[in-house]
């Protein structure tokens, strides 16, 4: 018997542009399927921002993601101009989520792709990197950026990537860096991976210079399996692949920290077709099966993928995927109702 | 008439790995097309490095670029381990080659590919960025890299972007960078980026933030025509770019300075195939045709290149393409004969 001792706070945030729309949607299947969530809502992004709050964040916001060290996150915005540092990176490095896990999954033949054969996971390491937000003005007319990496942070996000090929049966981890060019930086990060891989006897390992990696993975993304990189490569070539199964909006995603997780879709927050209620929830709600997961509560994860999987082989989707759509395209609730629907069956 | 005194001196260099066996290919190619050309050979690479010189480039071979200011490369290594910096680096950087020109060009269906609509041509800055080349060591654990942005830099580039669309027929420039989190440095290029734009109005313009920007090129390529970007993401999207058409084998690229231009294959030296005659000459090939247009010999880079598109119609393409061959594939100087018996035929 499963009560409310089992019941998991976790802290949520419905975000800026089409971010209250799908977290509406998401919240709406995880209860049907009786995810035990006690879910905390924080405002974060533009509003607090418009509210004089330049790092927009409010200090309990914080105290809320301490406490529950579990955050289920619609995208946001950063307002252009200013001064404003990006609140997405914000909370990824305040909160240590060091590792950015994106797993890319095409979902051939019920959602269009060039590539129905790929699934692979990236692990992209996330607080380091030219994202430390380093940056000055030397003159008018010179401009630099910092990009740090250190082994500590290399080490953490290696073994992530062996231990989590290892506990989700992967086969191969796939390093890419520059180190041809930066010898020192992104030799370390190549350096640690060859150290590290030789505890994972088990698992295939390899590694490309990023400019062949990258054409590699957008010509054959079949032939890889998990992916582990430094922040900004991670960062392109995360959405490259999510693109390429047919949809940025598929994709979910999780950050990992030592204590602390976040769960999140790939895509931003889309302000041209917000309030619309057409975006489809997708992404955020497959980050939620990560979240449910992650929480220990596997079987109302794979309940809902399964619905999910199931929803997208009848052929309902959302409008950016009409081209694949059985009639009209769904909108948001619809196509979270249509889950909920399913819930029980499996694909 | 055209005699001798239209005779142009160019540098070249027969490079390392599968340099030599294409750089044979090609000359014999020019040579049979009525190139006016003398050419001058100088040693880089890995004997150089070898023989203790540890530039991997002579005062020579300085002497002989400065003075022919046209530089046909094959593609060189670099010796890994010890202090060695990027050759390829430091030429464009000592030359001011600021502009890579790279076109990606599908063949199909002569050439497989998944994207059979893709005429771009990627205008890659070459001498900043991370490719500055400071790089240093803070503690054991930690390392750094400078992006260095400055701009003049981003208006000599972007201005060469915009006067190549205007001058080739092209009709839109897309810049890519990632300036939501690089405000200084990719926010420097992204603003230049918009002023120039101004002065080109003829020219349609957009802006992408490079992860979306390379997420829609790995699916829609049909859909951009000139690319603008900083080095790394240059480097990165220009493999993408070219792999994506069938074979990074079939790029050429410009690497384009105020007083000196250089000519190369955007592949590398393939050392596992040196020796064996298989390579692909057609990479270092089109780049002598980008060659000759610039020292205005355009009639001769022509017959060359109707007669490479005519070759590769005909089904004839070396083994890395094999799928696409008619009957065996054909070995370097097979296929430059195969181009040379086509010379004076359209495509
Ligand atoms: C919004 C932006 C700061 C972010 C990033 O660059 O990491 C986004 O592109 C992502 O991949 O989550
Ligand atoms: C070999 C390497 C230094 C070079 C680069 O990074 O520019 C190569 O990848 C290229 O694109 O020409």
């Amino acid at each position: 018997d499963r009560g409310a001792a089992d019941t998991v706070a976790i802290t949520i945030a419905h975000g800026d542009g089409i971010g209250p729309e799908i977290m509406e949607a998401t919240l709406k299947v995880l209860q049907a399927a009786g995810a035990r969530i006690a879910p905390e809502t924080i405002e974060i992004g533009e509003k607090v921002y418009l509210s004089g709050n330049s790092a927009g964040i409010a200090p309990e916001a914080w105290d809320s993601l301490r406490k529950t060290q579990v955050f289920l996150k619609a995208p946001i915005t950063t307002p252009s101009g200013g001064g404003y540092k990006s609140l997405n990176v914000t909370i990824r490095k305040t909160l240590g989520l060091y590792a950015n896990v994106r797993p890319c999954v095409s979902y051939a033949p019920f959602v269009a792709t060039k590539h129905p054969k790929m699934d692979l996971v990236i692990v992209r390491e996330n607080e380091e990197d030219l994202y430390a937000g380093i940056e000055h003005r030397q003159t008018d007319e010179v401009f630099q950026c910092l990009k740090l990496i250190t082994r500590p942070g290399c080490e953490k996000i290696v073994r992530y990537a062996f231990e989590y090929a290892r506990n989700n049966g992967r086969k191969k981890v796939t390093c890419m860096s520059k180190d041809n060019i930066m010898k020192m930086t992104d030799g370390l990060f190549h350096k640690v991976f060859d150290e590290i891989k030789l505890q994972y006897p088990e698992i295939e390992s390899e590694h490309f210079i990023i400019d062949i990696g990258a054409a590699k993975l957008a010509t054959r993304p079949e032939r890889f399996d998990v992916i582990v990189t430094p922040n900004l490569y991670g960062d392109i070539i995360s959405d490259i692949a999510a693109e390429m199964t047919g949809s940025v909006g598929l994709a979910g995603s999780a950050n990992i920290g030592e204590h602390i997780a976040m769960f999140e879709a790939i895509h931003g927050s889309a302000p041209d077709i917000a309030g619309k209620g057409i975006a489809n929830p997708s992404g955020l709600l497959l980050a939620a099966v990560m979240m449910l997961v992650h929480i220990r509560q596997a079987d109302i994860a794979s309940k809902i993928h399964n619905a999910w999987l199931k929803t997208i082989e009848d052929g309902i989707v959302t409008a950016e995927l009409a081209a694949s759509a059985v009639g009209r395209p769904f909108g948001s609730m619809d196509f979270a109702d249509a889950v909920i629907e399913r819930l029980g069956q499996l694909p």
